[in-house]
């Protein structure tokens, strides 16, 4: 087992290539830290449960497509409830804050937070920080109940609030210890994350008995290890009223193209499988597959063609595609850091209507949908609804037993802890190599944009 | 390697544990059988991906949470298309039958069976049979081409109608070799597969190259070895409406109960997500737990206490709960030879009413709402059409690279192709002794009706 | 102008033929009463309005389709603000009470009385009665600020409760005297209108200053004089749901038969409306066109007919039709007085089910929906949710001008104050000598059921 | 009654003031046409309507709010089947034509002409002109028949086609007459309707039996005379959902401004009608109202009070309101003629952004929302299903009777036939000294903007 060094990783091996990541506990840096039996134990609910708890050595593998004589790799610890918790639950003052853009969810994972902490655990202090990281030391509080969060995630964004960009996470350390904080749930994206990596460096250099836990939030599904993040699945399905919409106000006109611009900075899951959802699509255009316009095999050639095989078509792009083609697109950032991204879907409708108004050829009618806000507003659908309540409860559970350090994510269909670098250490992107592409590309029957000059 | 007998399984294994359970194959019973280059290797969709084609070893690991010198266990083989074919495309005459009650999603299935035969393989000669398994020799078949069913994914039900009840497997075979068919795609529950389990046999009996692809349809989830059966997120979705619905009936009077019933004949899972996604379900009761009317610990009590807590209360219950109870319950079978349940939701309601009417107690409104049709109706949302498309791929690929007798089911998030005897020997359950449905009592607080005198 | 007695209609006459039935005013039976300047004058947002006070002259014409020479008829005062008001804003004590069933909008019509007679009339004292008629001696009231019903619109349902049945008339009136209630909103259907009616006849022989304003709800549209009433466009959206359902079903086996109950006890609107919005349905039942189901002409023919023609059918039943065929109906009443009508939708079931099991003809499988509370339950569209608006206030403008014992109506797309009796008195049916049957008639192309033996 | 010329307005005179103003026939201006009896007449589902047909003096009263002496005024004809028709079904060849903007209706509309031409008066031919008025003579036509119509109503768009702009009425007479075309259905706008009468305009000079026939679409509801336009019911539905995102996106950001542009390039009717369903808004703006940015009792100061208030807001803005202050605005024109409208809600956006980055008092975060073609490509909903439906049947009717050169209009309730003139001489607009907008104002609590030096 690896140091308890914060900034090393805590590997375990076993026999046949076995590896597990595991996360950092308490006791990794807190002597003789006192357990209390799990209230799960006399918990009504959960007494039917013969074996309900977590085995100390249940883990969940990572690789799933094998040989027959594959090592077995690496492997995370598996979420749940253990034996024994590190907190006495009289003793536990949680908090919540949410970060960065909305995402369908974001209001159940605070929901089932609470509830979590207090009906399963007996928890009745819980916080929300309001509007994100910077809340911590610039904002009032909110009592948190499970009478206040009722019906919350009936309701889109969150009721916490949230914002992007820096913040000072020995100003926030400072607020923890000042505030006996000693759980801290931080729901958001990989920047995010890092900034919670950074809040569980400080606090464990300070030794304090606080847990960190996070949860992974982006519609966008580009975090890695994960299976897919909270809410992509409620942002595919909306993105099928756009879509929709463009496939009507093309197919009304003469030579009538829709465009559709989805979520996707850096990875285009949504519009992948928005298209391969809706079947009216004609094009998709994501980050990691570059596209030129002019000439052949490029995108006017292929509009021109549908165009005049169907006449009418429908192009998704996702918003960070393209952006190399973008010519004026300078370096801004926005607060978060994220690149701030020209407008790719405004910038091509121009294109697309320059081009075809300068040749004479063929007059087209194009219609832009950029459905953005409108997508990932709305409330989580039943299937994100019930995931978001078990990464809620998977972290309560993984805080409750001394866990800290770590987030909370579905691996192969398993919830589990996994530590933070590995999920902020690179971002999940579409593998255009890979068999989903391909799948994507036949459905289209779009170009591969593979053969330029 | 198990021998090439039909009931048989094939068993491969190796180090550490490793067990295959491996499918049929034509050149199982057929020998010298000749191969062909997939001709995806000079499809332009799928030009891009590098390593397209699955390995012949690679293998799909079932168990997932694993101790450190755990045995590997059971895998199967995973799906996706393979170097070789062993139909030539300008050879296959595939058709496509759907069976039993409607579930969202059949219509892609169908769909994609055609559109990835189409333009996967070149495949152009695809017939639909109507209405089910009688259809092979009672009706006229239907051209599906990729023109025809191109929508068909937008609309709910099963284009080709479905049927239940006795066929004749015989009489199936000799159409099959009659009409030159040599790829079955059967879409349809348990009943359905044993149905094609037979068929296959009785192909292989007979000697014929007849590649038989199944691909479980189950809107109750019931089907065990997979991950969820497609169309089961969309059920649990619309479930919401009437959850929702029985919330306000109930919330509107004084002691309002709503009552609501839910498919789930022998397993519960759409109960108890419907409920873990809605969050304001009072009781959910579901055919693996037992539960008890009258006394202590039972539900009219738990009702009583409910109501005079909150005013209004919501019960979810299973089409499947509470059999034993329902008193009057005969012992018909419906024509595929499920048990005729009484309808549980009237009964129920009728009860309960009955109680409280002689109570002088308390005095409630009841209203009783049965969404059955209107949910199993409705077309697959985003994630259950993308879900259904690789259901189906995966199937035409299998079929297409000689494999029989097999489903197309997906496995910890891995496509793979199952032994027919692996989904019919048995039913998935919810298991109440896990922690999805301790999560589910601990949702709605019910009580866990384990104390009857 | 008729004598002030409390059971006499106010007639006022005019030139070629005009009528106005008047409603009742405070002043028509207590003497001298003060008056005031509506504070309307001095709102902002009433500011920019030139003439917006309603001539105490308008009144709306119930006669629409005339010829040359035709007398002008009934005319109703038009509802609005007037220049003067006959209560000071800070002496008003309203209360709000809902009865009878569910019906999409209620919450709007609650919201809206009490933000207009804040914002309006700067009237802060706005009590709700719990659980319809009875709660005004039964229950506590609830303080119902703009705040507390902020977001209420949005829901389904009625957030004061409602009951159905028998009250006393004088314990209300006693209450109203008691609380020191002025201004009583009640909304509900005719049965309450009637309630309304007696209420107000009551507070009148007292010598009250209690205005008694109505809001007629009805989700069957069975309310007379008025265009339709509030709901009812949500209503027949939502049905659609069902419809659609029902269609699938139906096509997705052979014979098959959908069929679908909607709501409508003594008037088929929402069936004929929702017929007529779908187009898939294939006969449409109402309670004022009787039918009969054996022999020549009968349903029986019709379904075998269509099933032969088209192999599927959709039929849709108001609740209230046929209830002379359903021979073991008992002549059982609700709490309300309503006639207790037999589920016709069950027994048709059976009895279509019957007749072909005992043919040999023809094997059908029926699905039957019953989507009552799912429609009844769902918050009303934006059309009902601006209808109910407008509604709410015209009650509040005509109960602060002093007006009692009236409806708050839309006639003729003006809205206007409606004497009780003519609401009461008699049910809006769907005529079925008129062109709106004939048009369903002509959609559906079914039988006339006109010519039984 | 005035005289035959093409350009008089129809107008008949009766006593008390009455007036009617009449449409056109093909009687006025072809003599001694044969007539035939109405095939209504032996129609099953039409043999139970006593009285069906229209009395030939019908007409319907234009002015509803009276006093007992007033002028009985405007009145028009009414809409429905006559006794007598001019034209022999098996003669009449009919054609139909979709000009300007997507609308939710097109298709119910298109269907009911062809089904009604159908089954009402067994009229065959019915043609489609492919993408408006210019597809009659560029264009091949395509046969519409109630089997390809069947499904249309279910999806948004115009499954004829639509464009914009410029076109020859002579060559588009010429070719109605060279296909012997003899009954011309025209939906669009009103300049459609303008194109619609020239052309009635040229056939009659022409001398040729030929009825024009329009039905008005406009989603923007700002068509004078008629009570609402088709699909306008819809769209402000539909507006709801755009109107929540932004709500929740400002509520969960500190200041959050949510920002969105929804149709009316004249009239603000679909703005102020989403405004009043939702009461989520803070503020509106239309065309109709002027109003300023800068300085007191400017937009800005509001924007900056509302949020200090509430910490969020949500502006809806019509897509024709404040173009005076767009300052960069050209004169620009589209196709058809309307101007071309710089996008304010773009432009609104930076100058709302500027205004508060140039300050240092306040961040704001604005989300700007346009939901122009998600809301114009949805199907109709129910009520304007049914809407679409009678207003197509109404133009049936009118045009077999011999009417032409008349639109078909709803006016008070009932259906009319209005000459063209009425209808294109002025448009219809929220009138800012009424009742509507104040009600409007007072729902938002916005500065009426009326105070500027």
């Amino acid at each position: 087992m690896a140091s308890n060094g914060v900034d090393e990783i805590k590997l375990v091996e076993g026999p046949a290539g076995y590896v597990l990541e595991d996360v950092p506990h308490l006791s990794d840096y807190i002597l003789d830290l006192p357990t209390y039996p799990n209230p799960l134990q006399s918990n009504a609910a959960y007494s039917v449960v013969r074996q309900y708890f977590v085995d100390e050595d249940d883990t969940v593998q990572e690789k799933i497509v094998v040989h027959k004589d594959s090592p077995r790799g690496t492997h995370f610890r598996r979420a749940g409830p253990r034996q024994k918790v590190y907190f006495k639950p009289s003793d536990v003052r949680a908090c919540i804050v949410t970060c960065g853009g909305l995402c369908p969810g974001l209001n159940t994972v605070i929901r089932e937070i609470v509830c979590g902490l207090h009906f399963m655990y007996g928890v009745t202090e819980v916080i929300g920080v309001d509007c994100g990281f910077r809340g911590f030391y610039s904002k009032n509080t909110v009592a948190l109940t499970p009478k206040t969060v009722s019906d919350i995630h009936k309701r889109g964004g969150t009721i916490l609030g949230t914002s992007r960009g820096g913040h000072d996470t020995s100003k926030i350390v400072d607020n923890i210890e000042d505030r006996e904080i000693n759980q801290v749930y931080i729901i958001g994206g990989d920047g995010t994350q890092k900034g919670a990596s950074a809040i569980y460096k400080e606090i464990r250099r300070r030794g304090l008995k606080v847990s960190v836990a996070g949860i992974p939030k982006t519609i966008d599904n580009d975090i890695p290890v994960i299976d897919k993040s909270f809410g992509f699945d409620t942002a595919v399905e909306e993105a099928q009223r756009a879509i929709n919409a463009a496939h009507v106000e093309a197919n009304s006109v003469e030579n009538g193209i829709g465009l559709v611009k989805l979520m996707g900075r850096y990875s285009g899951f949504i519009a992948m499988y928005a298209t391969l959802a809706s079947r009216d699509v004609d094009c998709c255009l994501i980050p990691e597959s570059p596209f030129y316009l002019e000439g052949k095999g490029g995108l006017y050639e292929f509009i021109a063609k549908r165009l005049r095989e169907n006449g009418h078509m429908v192009i998704v792009i996702a918003e960070g595609a393209g952006q190399d083609l973008v010519a004026e697109s300078t370096d801004q950032q926005d607060a978060s850091g994220n690149k701030l991204l020209k407008d790719v879907g405004l910038w091509m409708s121009l294109k697309i209507k320059e081009h075809f108004a300068k040749q004479s050829v063929m007059d087209i009618t194009l219609k832009y949908i950029d459905p953005t806000y409108m997508i990932r507003a709305i409330p989580a659908n039943a299937s994100d609804n019930v995931y978001s309540t078990l990464l809620a409860q998977s972290a309560v559970h993984g805080a409750m037993a001394g866990y800290t350090g770590f987030v909370s994510g579905l691996v192969n269909g398993r919830h589990t802890y996994i530590p933070f670098n590995r999920i902020t250490e690179r971002q999940n992107k579409v593998v255009i190599t890979d068999r989903m592409w391909a799948r994507m590309l036949s459905s289209t029957n779009q170009p591969s944009f593979m053969n330029p000059s």
